[in-house]
């Protein structure tokens, strides 16, 4: 099977919003998905997006994941990318979909000129951790912790 | 002694790199802030502004401190806001300035509109994180590890 890694357009976000809410019915959290297709639209493809996506899509059009980035900013180097999320469908995986659409990210990561490529992974991801280690050398730090406060 | 915060022009630029610089002697990793003063005016007050910052001022004008965010985005939930940095020159430390700055980044996440204020504590900071905790009853997670890759 062919799968073929695109930038997303505002009529692929049904599609991602179907992953999204997929991935958050495996992790049984249903109800954390309050981002709506609105949400998504404005945020996505407006005058100043905050957010841009890959989908990696079947010969058939059928889309089976994406990845989903924005700009992030280093007060010591400047200009990152910050990779959110790569979702591939449950049916999908083990076939190198993620690979895919990583490599599409650091690809894209390079073309900006950007300093950082940087996301986060569960620190029990044992497989991703040592992926991301021998695949591309990443450094994966337990050094920082996440502080948030909700405004729902 | 009286400090006021403020929104940060192109102007403060020079005393912000100055905090930056001072923040990374201090952490013995000098050598690792490569930011340059055209990148963070031209990343900052550009057409898409990438990051924005706040200062804190003394009466007579002089800059001790500063907080860098920029907006993040969750798939779950949307707009969020990270703040990246707060940064108070040592000599004027516990004085409640971190607060302050802390305080406003916090009211413009509200004013925003966003989701979340997203920030990331040294897992080794016990005050910041208890301060956190209690003062604003913020989530502080080791659940996450993070990953990069670097272009340099």
């Amino acid at each position: 099977m062919e799968v073929k890694v695109r930038k997303a357009t505002k009529e692929d976000l049904p599609a991602i919003l179907t992953l999204i809410k997929e991935l958050a019915d495996y992790e049984r959290a249903p109800d954390e998905v309050t981002i709506s297709l609105k949400d998504l639209e404005e945020d996505g493809f407006g005058n100043s997006p905050l957010y841009e996506a890959f989908i990696a899509e079947k010969d058939d059009k059928m889309i089976v994941g994406m990845a989903f980035f924005y700009f992030a900013y280093s007060t010591w180097k400047g200009k990152c990318l910050y990779l959110e999320d790569i979702i591939v469908s449950e049916n999908y995986r083990r076939q190198g979909i993620g690979k895919q659409l990583f490599d599409a990210v650091l690809e894209k990561a390079k073309d900006l000129g950007v300093k950082r490529l940087m996301w986060q992974v569960l620190e029990w991801n044992t497989p991703a951790i040592e992926f991301y280690k021998s695949k591309y050398g990443a450094d994966i730090s337990n050094e920082w912790l996440n502080g948030r406060i909700l405004f729902e």
